[in-house]
């Protein structure tokens, strides 16, 4: 499948619909548990997916279609998260990733980028020169990972109640990683 | 966690719904592919949950708490939806999986199951003897793993639009799975 942008905004516009169906009103047993030390619970990737909404893929975009020489992007806080959330409920953090979210594609919508800009280049922190169509993809990617990790960690929750069913539900055996 | 129905059904009341908002109306490049050989595709996935709905975990439940003094399980046919989704649309698919949960559910609910219940028993194919709190244990895993699985195999749609991402996007590099 090759990238194409409206295909990419197909995925990213129903994130917030899905979180919002997959998690409000759970009993907190379900979105405040992790799967072990170090690992996030449902209410930590919502707050981390907001972060990203604030200062990661728009911002990106912005740098490499922008005007000015300047290509390079500030590296991502993958812990800004447990700051921001404390004291917010899920309900209202799946809200502000809904807003977050919508607000940045009626941005992406107007620049009316064409497949002639998705090979202009930013220099991310680590990788170097990446261009437009991998950061969007990698948005895109990044949304799913997080919707299956969030599925894995409430998973996980059941994992004594299941009795021998984990050898056919092998999510229950999976690593915890993002 | 310990299993509680009311708990349980708070997941599985919404996996429909959740489903509808991830795949409606998605252009087929994000539902038709899979993740390589003998795996499946979205579209298949859901076809095995209407399966599921149909044959096993309300079945199975009836077993346990019926009065026949006969608790064995059939096996579950695993690829019965390549045959059955066969011409129909995944829209036709989703809202058969919507009514046939709620029906499943509706059923469940009036059912008036108290912990007592929990550990009656009903003889597995494979595992021999295991509780109703298993059995409804499994179906709420079942559920999460299939999301889970769909996000998966949506994400390795872009694995190679993502250029060096897949160092941090770690869903592009895990295994093929149910």
């Amino acid at each position: 499948m090759n990238f194409e942008l409206n295909k990419a905004i197909s995925v990213l516009e129903r994130t917030p619909s899905t979180l919002i169906s997959l998690l409000n009103d759970l009993p907190k047993e379900w979105t405040q548990e992790n799967e072990g030390d170090s690992t996030w619970s449902p209410f930590d990737v919502v707050g981390h997916l907001i972060h990203g909404e604030k200062t990661d893929w728009m911002v990106r975009t912005e740098i490499i279609l922008g005007d000015s020489p300047n290509k390079e992007f500030e590296p991502f806080d993958r812990f800004a998260q447990f700051e921001n959330s404390k004291g917010k409920t899920l309900k209202v953090l799946l809200e502000q990733f809904k807003e977050l979210r919508a607000e940045n594609l009626k941005t992406l919508r107007v620049k009316n980028i064409s497949a002639a800009d998705y090979s202009r280049k930013g220099i991310h922190p680590e990788f170097g020169a990446i261009t437009l169509s991998q950061l969007l993809s990698a948005w895109v990617v990044h949304d799913l990972g997080h919707i299956a990790q969030i599925s894995r960690v409430m998973a996980k929750q059941y994992k004594e109640e299941v009795g021998p069913w984990p050898k056919y539900l092998t999510i229950l055996n999976s690593t915890p990683k993002e």
